[in-house]
C-alpha cells in the first residue's frame, strides 16, 4: 500500500536535525525514509522506530550517500516500493576546522564529498524522479559557511558554498518545472549529541532560554517550506535563536 | 476589553499584500489596526468592516507614516485603547523608475521618506512599546530592490536597501531583547490594483496557475515568520512564484 | 586656461581620505576643485594652497552638499571656469552610532542627507556633465556598514546601504554610455583626526606597522579606478590594512 | 641566479588571462613560472618564449594542477631552482553547462578537482613557503558564477563557489600574517580561443569598442593587487567591460 503523501527522504539522518525532520513529516503523513551510513544502522532503526511508535510511517536505509549507484538504486526503490518521492531533504554536514596547512588533500576532498557532491547527488537524483510529475519538494541545510569563509574553514566553507551554488542552480532550473528548491542556512549551536558533549553543562540551560536552535523547531520550518504555495515560494531563509549575537 | 491575542498594526495596508497581511493575522486573533493616509481612509474603513465581517476585530486609522507625532500618537492610541502591539509590519512601497537624470530631488527624497524613514520610524515606536515587556515581532516588507540596483532604481532601490539596514541592525539589537526582526523580499509580480492595470487581460491566466503572488498567501508566511518559536528565528526570506525567471 | 586633464570634483575634502584624494588626482594632472562647508573653509584653503605648494593646481569651495541649488551652480561654475569635470569622487561620512530608541528623527533623517542624498545629488550633477561627452568617472567612498547592519548603526548603515544601492543603478545605467561609476568599501579604522583623537597612543605604532588605513593609500586606488582602461571596469572593491581581523 | 623580484606562478596559463598575467609580471621584473598541462607543453613553451623575447624571465612546466605530488614538487622546485614565490595565480576555469539531469558525477567532479581543488592546493603551497617569510601575493580568478548560481551551472557554479570560500578563508587567515590573498570577479566575455571561435564574426568589432574583457587590462589589475601597500589590501574585485549589461 502506497502512504497517501508520498515518500520524505532525508539524507543524513542522525540525532539531531535530521531526526527532527524525520519525525516532522511523519507526522505530516508522509513515509520518512531515513538514512545514515550503514555503520550506523542501529540508530537508524531506532529512529524509524520511534516514527512508527508515534504513529508514522518510516524505513530505515544503510547507505552511503557519496555512492552514486546506492543513490540511484535507493531512489528507484523507494519510488517502486514505499510511495512516490515528495520530499528530499539533504542535511548531511562536516563542520571541521583546520588552519591552511593542516587542512589535507584528504580533509578537503572528503568534506566536499560529504556536504557538496552528495547535495548534488540526492539533488539530481530526487529532480529524475519528481521532473515527470512536475512536483516535489528538495531542501537542503546551510549554514553560516555558506555564506562566509572564515579562518579554518577553507574546507567546509568551500563544500557548503559549493552546496548552496548548486541549491540555487537547481532552483532556478527546476522552480518553473514545478519542483521547490529552497536552502536554509541555520546560524547557531544546535541541540544534539555534539553540542552535549561539547557544551554540556551549559546546555540545559540554554535549552531552558531558547538560546541554542532546537532541532524540532528546525524541522517545523522544513515542513513550513514544504506546505509554502506555490504563488509564494521561498528559495533562502537563515534561522537562529533570538539570543544569538550576528 | 483587550484582545486576548494583543494588536497587529499594519503601516501600509492597500488593498494588496498589506490588507491580506491585516485579515491574516486578525484570523489568528490579534486586533488588526490598519493604516493609510487619510485621503484612502475609504478605503481603509472598507477593509477593516470586512475583516470585522469575517469574525475578526479592526480599527482603521487615517495617518500620515511619515508624520512622526502622529506615528508616536498612533502607537500610545492602540496601546491604551486597543491591546498591546503585538505585531508590527511595515509595508509601504514606492516603485518608481526614473533614469539618473530624471530622478528629481523631490522624487529622491520622497520615496525615501515613504520607504525607508517610515519603516524606521514605525519600528523604532514599536520597539518603544515593546521592549519593557521583551516581546514582539517586526516585520519589513523588501523587494529584490532590497538587495540589488537597477537602471532607473536610484530611488526606489537606495530607500529599500535603507530599509533592508535598518531592520538588520534592529534585529541585531533587538533579538537579544527578546523582539523578533525580519525582513521578507518579495521578488515578482504581486496580484493587485497595480497588476491588474498594467497587465490585466494575463492577470487571470497567471493567477491561475499561480505564476503571480497572491496576497494571501505572502500573509502566510507573515504570519509564520511572528510564530516561529524563538530558538528559531528567521531575520530574512524570499518569496516568489514557482514560475518566476530569476 | 583649462587644464588638460580637466578637473576632479572632491565632495568632502577632509584632512583625511578626500584630501589624500585630492592630491592624488592634482598630480596626475587635474584640478582638484575641494569642496568642504563654508564653515571649515580656512582647512579647505589650507588644503588648496598645499596642493599648489606641490605643483598641482586646486580651488576650494564652501558649500553644502545637501544644498541642490549649490551644487548644481557649483558644477555649472566648475565646468566654465576651471576644466571639464572628468573626475567626481563622493566621500561624506556621517559615521554615527545610536542605539534604536536613541535615534532620532533628526540624527536619522541628517545622516541620510549627508552620506546619501549628497552623494545621489554629486553623482546626478556630474553625470549631466560628463554624459553629453560619454566620458568620467564617479566614485563612491563605501564602508563596512554599507553592505551590513548592525546594533546602533540604523541610521548610518542605511544611509550608506542607499548610497551604494544609488551608486550601483547609477553605474548600471551610466557605464554602457560612456561613464565609470566605482563604489569602495572601505573596512577599518583610517589614519586622521578622528583616529589620532580617540587612539591616540595607539596610531603612531599601528602606522609604523601599515595596521592602519592611510589616506595616500586608499587615494592611490581611487586613481587606479579612474585610471582602469574600459574594456576591465571595477565596480566594487574593499581596502583594509592587510592586519584588519574581518 | 636569483631573479631580484622572485618569482611569479601561474597555474593555468593558456593563451589568453593567464597568459596575459605571466607577462605583464614578467615585465615587473618576476620570473613567469607558467604551467598547464603536458598536453599542451609546446604552447606553454611558445609562451615562455614569448616572453624571453620581450626580454622577461620565464619557465615553462607542463603539469597537472590537480595532482599533489606534482604540486608539492613544482612550488619545491621554483624555490629551489628559480626564486622565491612571491605571486601565485590560480587562473585555471572549467566552464561548462549542464542542465541537472545531464550533470554526470564525472562532469560535477572534474569541475570541483580543476576550478577549485586544484586551486585550494595551488594556494596552500603557495601559503607554505610564503609563511616563513612573512610575504607573498596569492591571487584567484573567479566569475560571475562564483557568486550567483543559474540554470545549467550546479557544477560551474559549485566549484567557483568553493574557491571563492576559500579564498576568503585563506585570506582571513594569512593576511594577517602578511600574505595578500585576493579574488578577482571577471564578469564578461573574454577575448581569446573560446571566444574568437564562438563569436568569431563580433570579435573584433566588439574589440574595437573595448566591449570585451582584454587579458592584457585584466593582468593589468592582478599586477595592481599585488603592489597595492598592505596598509589598504583589497580582498575581492569585479571586472566588467563598460558596455557589459548586468
Amino acid at each position: 500500500m502506497m502512504a497517501q503523501q508520498g515518500a520524505c527522504l532525508v539524507v543524513g539522518a542522525g540525532d539531531g536535525v535530521g531526526g527532527a525532520i524525520a519525525r516532522a513529516f511523519a507526522r505530516e503523513g508522509l513515509v520518512a525514509c531515513v538514512t545514515r551510513r550503514e555503520r550506523n544502522l542501529d540508530q537508524l532503526e531506532a529512529l524509524a522506530g520511534q516514527i512508527r511508535g508515534a504513529g508514522g510511517e518510516a524505513r530505515a536505509f544503510g547507505v552511503d550517500a557519496r555512492d552514486e549507484a546506492a543513490m540511484v538504486a535507493l531512489v528507484d526503490r523507494i519510488e517502486a516500493e514505499v510511495a512516490p518521492l515528495e520530499v528530499v531533504v539533504f542535511n548531511i554536514g562536516a563542520n571541521v576546522r583546520f588552519d591552511a596547512l593542516e587542512t589535507t588533500t584528504r580533509v578537503y576532498t572528503k568534506v566536499w564529498e560529504m556536504a557538496a557532491y552528495s547535495g548534488f547527488l540526492a539533488a539530481r537524483e530526487a529532480a529524475r524522479v519528481m521532473l515527470p510529475r512536475g512536483r516535489g519538494t528538495i531542501l537542503f541545510t546551510g549554514a553560516t559557511a555558506s555564506i562566509r569563509g572564515r579562518q579554518g574553514l577553507s574546507a567546509f566553507a568551500s563544500a557548503k558554498h559549493a552546496l548552496r551554488a548548486t541549491a540555487q542552480s537547481f532552483a532556478r532550473e527546476l522552480g518553473p518545472k514545478g519542483i521547490h528548491v529552497a536552502h536554509v542556512v541555520i546560524d547557531g549551536a544546535i541541540d544534539g549529541v555534539f553540542t552535549r558533549t561539547n557544551r554540556g553543562d551549559q546546555v540545559e540551560e540554554l535549552l531552558a532560554k531558547d538560546a541554542i536552535l532546537k532541532p524540532d523547531e528546525i524541522a517545523a520550518n522544513y515542513v513550513w517550506l514544504h506546505k509554502q504555495q506555490r504563488s509564494a515560494w521561498t528559495h533562502e531563509m537563515d534561522l537562529r535563536p533570538w539570543s544569538e549575537p550576528w
